[in-house]
This record gives structure tokens, sequence and C-alpha cells, in this order.
């Protein structure tokens, strides 16, 4: 197999056995990932021998993925600082090792989501001027992928943090989504100034005042689906509580929907007439579409996937870093915050 | 008219004139009310020539449907303090006067939120031992409606009045929806006790010591929508934020479904053959069906119903009025919390 540290490609580490179908849908995710596209390679870290067992039912370019064996696994169960302290022959932490040993740009993860915050932020580092690393989602809306910050890194923030959020949210969208001069919109309970709890007052003004960013003002979580903003800032408690709103009914939706088209003759026959269109525009709701969450404001690119993620989803995570690292996301943010 | 003060139904106030659609929609969704039930009467407050030109379009019992002329309307854009202080012939400030005065039980309307909010607390008043009122939202869940408290009247809250809240809304669900022994839920961002922000890790243990309630832990935004709890404590930005991320998903997960229906002649047919069991499955996340936001913590009821409102949503909250006056809903929260 290539030495991958002499080739000059991003390199991308995936933790292949964190989650709830590891290795056979990471393996899968990322064996589909080289053959769409070309410009990285990746590492899998994990069992040697499941992986290989698991890379042996694919036709791929060997070269582009390499093993990096690990003995244990950070459980869902394990308290994140004891996991990273203690668990340093896992695939999660050794990952992260190799991101902060530069022998790969990105790491992503489908486990313990508290153990991949605190492996990031101590091990990799944080990126000087940020106070705290956030997690940022991106979700549907009418008008493209909204990205939501923090998602549930920080449950209580502070207005500077606010700011932060909303200008590594920006280098996101602009870098990794193309989108020009994103539109920033704080999440509030109405869009005039006069509403909203104490931490939305005190980030407002920051908000307004900080000339990085395109601030549009209060949006309602309503707006997020409408599209009204490209980053929607948040405290993490609030951002957790959308993303799991948006799951939770759109779920529900689908199932009563799906209920409704198995109904009878009538409706089955209905239901096949439609069923291509219908699961063509339902996959604007599928989290898989959109890939992982980066936590931004750490050194090197860290992303968290699902725990149920499917090779899917681990694909589109993995097309996602290689963007990120080729058009040098965590430069463009150190960057912008190097010396405030 | 018969003079409603003699007669010992209960009554129903209603601010005929605040709303999008006053007062035609308002007119005609109590006049369906009194079609559908017995036991209450019900009096419109607004201009009376409107309101009479409006009931003169329906066959109904006239005994049941008494005009209070008001003169002016409180505005959405009215600041809530000033309107209730300085509109004293508004049909919204008239309505409050009439509970006050206990020449009505109940209260709805439509219009400012802020204002009905105020207008509750400062002349009807609060309840002995409550700390602040909540608005207290009904949303579809798989297993039935579930209460979300507080739904935006209080966006930084103390932890004792998330337990209040967790009282008041399990009273509510037990004397107005028949749900024996309600199970309350803390909102949260995970269901373990380590999870939460600064407000849920000190209202937790309160709720856990209170023997009034049913108390079954964090529940996840995720878990509303399953039916996992009947009653869902949360502070009043959380509560905005999770009802708003529903309406905003479910509306563009329709919009979505009725653009794929439409596509073309094929799914056209396949629509025809579905509609009237997708319409059926789909009224669970109707609104209207639900009723309005009752204000609980205010010595009379007042009801919250969207601004938006249509003779349906108009019909059943009137009717979700008529069952807490008739089992005493206020007094029963009273009685509880009398001499805390």
């Amino acid at each position: 197999m290539a030495d991958l540290k002499e080739n000059k490609q991003a390199v991308i580490a995936l933790d292949a056995m964190g989650g709830d179908y590891a290795p056979a849908e990471h393996v899968k995710g990322a064996v589909e990932a080289v053959n769409a596209r070309q410009g990285f390679l990746i590492k899998l870290f994990g069992n040697r021998d499941k992986l290989e067992a698991e890379l042996a039912k694919y036709q791929f370019d060997r070269n582009r993925i390499e093993i990096v064996h690990s003995e244990s696994i950070v459980e869902n169960c394990d308290v994140p600082t004891v996991a990273i302290r203690k668990k340093k022959d896992s695939s999660m932490v050794m990952g992260l090792y190799a991101l902060k040993d530069d022998e790969a740009q990105a790491f992503i993860s489908c486990g313990n989501t508290g153990a991949l915050l605190v492996g990031g932020q101590t091990i990799v580092g944080r990126i000087k001027g940020i106070d705290r690393a956030g997690l940022a989602f991106l979700v549907p809306s009418e008008k493209g992928p909204v990205l939501i910050m923090d998602c549930g890194a920080n449950v209580d923030c502070k207005p500077e943090m606010m700011v932060q959020f909303a200008r590594m949210g920006s280098i996101y969208m602009e870098t990794v989504l193309d989108v020009k001069c994103p539109r920033v919109g704080l999440v509030n309970i109405g869009e005039e100034e006069s509403k909203g709890n104490s931490l939305v007052h005190e980030s407002f003004p920051l908000l307004k005042e900080c000339p990085e960013i395109n601030f549009i003002g209060s949006v309602e979580s309503r707006g997020i689906t409408e599209g009204i903003a490209d980053v929607a800032v948040c405290d993490g408690f609030t951002g957790n509580i959308i993303l799991k709103s948006f799951e939770g009914v759109a779920a529900i939706m689908l199932k009563v929907i799906k209920g409704a088209m198995m109904k009878n003759i009538r409706t089955k026959i209905g239901a096949a007439l439609m069923k291509s269109e219908l699961k063509k525009s339902l996959e604007l709701f599928s989290v898989e579409e959109y890939g992982g969450a980066p936590m931004l404001g750490i050194k090197k690119l860290v992303v968290k996937t699902h725990g149920n993620s499917k090779a899917p989803e681990i694909r589109n995570t993995i097309l996602q870093c290689s963007k990120a690292v080729t058009e040098d996301l965590t430069g463009k943010i150190e960057r912008t915050f190097y010396g405030i």
C-alpha cells in the first residue's frame, strides 16, 4: 500500500469503528467516495482484519485507502474525558492524533459526540481567538441547505461565542458550499429586535456591528426551513432542539404519509404512480444528503456524523471533507481569527 | 337577546376583531360552535354593525350569541402595556374586563399576543402562588396531543417557574383532555440527567421531587413528536422555537409533497387515488384541530389563537373552553396552588 504521507493529496481519516453500522457501512461509504471522485486518500482507523474483510468485497483503487490498525473503541457510554485520556489505542483517539501529527487533514467519526468534541479540542487544539468550538449542522430549506451553529457543543453560550459561530459558519458556507456573502440570522422567537431571551438581546448588537458577516437580523425557526438565512446562529441547546424538532416532525410525517399510502388497494395504486416523484422530492429531507456536522473552531477539520450513519452519509461526508481540505477551510478560519 | 348574566351556563367571550380574518371567520366559528354543542353562551366583542351583518348570514339560536359593542382594536403593532392601558374601548380590553367582572368565564383572542398576556395578568390577575403565567400549546404526536409549556410568554425562566408550568400543564391535560396521570417530561438535548443547560440542570431535581406530577425525566424534542410525554416543560424561548420548528417543517414538507403530486399526469392520477386517505392522515398536523393556547396561571381562562385563525380553529377553541369552564380548570389550578 502506498505511503500516504509522501502523497500531496488530501488525507481523510475515518473512524471505522464508531457508530451503529461500523465497520461495514463505513467501509462501503469510503469505497463509494474514492470511486466517485479523485483528489484524496482515506485512512481507515479500526480493526485490521475486520476492515480487510469488508474491503475485499469491493472494487476500487487500493492505493487510495489505507488501514491503520487500532485495538479498542470509544463506546457511547464512555465518559468523554476519561475515554480520550485512557483509550489511546482506540480508532477515535488514534485518528485525532493522526490529525494533530499532520498525517491527515480531516477526521470523521460516527462515535461518541462528547468524546469527539473533547478530543478535538484537547488533542488537535482550538484555533487561536476562538473561545469554544461549535457543532455546525446543515438542514434542508426551500432555498437550499442552511447551517445551524451551534448544534449542541455548548449549551450555555456567551454573546462573543455567538459572533464567533457566525463568522466561522459564514466561512464554511462560502468555502464548502460556495454561497457568496452568506446571510447570517440570529435564531429568535420573532423578527423584531425587542424579542428574545437575554443571550439574544446581548448578541444582537455584537452581530450587527461585526464587519465580517452579512447579518440580516433575527430569524424564527420557521424561517430556517423557508431558507431566509444561510447561517442560523444560536446556543447549542437551542440548536440541538431545532435539529431534533426537524428530525422528529419529518419522521412522523413520513410515517403518516406511508401509512396513508398503504391503506387499501386504491391508495396503493396511487402510491405506485407517485412513488418516484415523491421519493425524489423527499430526498430533500434526508440527512444523508447533507453529510456530517463539522466542529468548527478546531485547528483541523473534525466532522461528526450520525450514530446511525450508513454508506451514503459516510460517502457524502468524505466528499464534503475533501472539498473543505482542498479549499483550506481551517486555514481560512485561522487567518481570519489570527491576532484577535 | 337574553341577558346572559342570569343564565348559569358557561359564558365564553370572544375578541371578534383581532386576527387576520376578523370578524367574518370569528363569527362563523362562533356559530359553528353553538350549533355543534349545547351548554355555553358566547359574547362577541366588536363592532356591532359588522358583527350583526356577519351573524345575519347564519341559522343558529340567537339566545346563545350576544354582541358587546366595542369601538377600537388592539393592533399587532401596538405596544402591549400601552394598548392595555389606553385602549379601554377595544374588543380585547373590554373582553378581559368582562372576565374580571364575572360576566364571562373564558376569553379567546387571535390578536396581539403580548397585549393579551399583559392584559390577562394585569386586568384579570394571576393565581396566588404562581410567579408567571405561561402559554401552553398542544402539538400532535404519534400518541395524541402533547402540551408544550411555556411556548413564549417567559423567555428567561427560573427553575421554580418550570415546576409551576409542569403542575399547571398536568392539571390542564387531566381536566380538558382526560389524560390520567399525565407524564411530564423536561425538554432537553438528551435523555441523560447530565445533559442540558443550567436551567435544565437546576429544574431537573425540583421536578423529580415534586409530588404532584408524574415526572418521567428528560425528553428530546424528537421525543415530543413520538408522544413520549403528555406535558413537555421548557422555558418560553425553547418552547416557541419547538413550536415554530414543527410548523416550519410541516409546512415545507406539505409543500414538497403537493409539488410532487402535481408533477405530471401520472402523479396527478396517483394523487387523486390517495387524496382522501392522505388528507385524513395529514389532519393530524393541522393546528386547527387543537384549538388555541391557554395562558395558564391567570385567574380565569384566557386563550390565544393563531393570528391567521379561521372558523375551524375558533370553533374548536370555543368547544375546548366550554369543557375547561364546565370542569372548572382555573378553580382546580387555584385550589392546587392555594397557600403555597
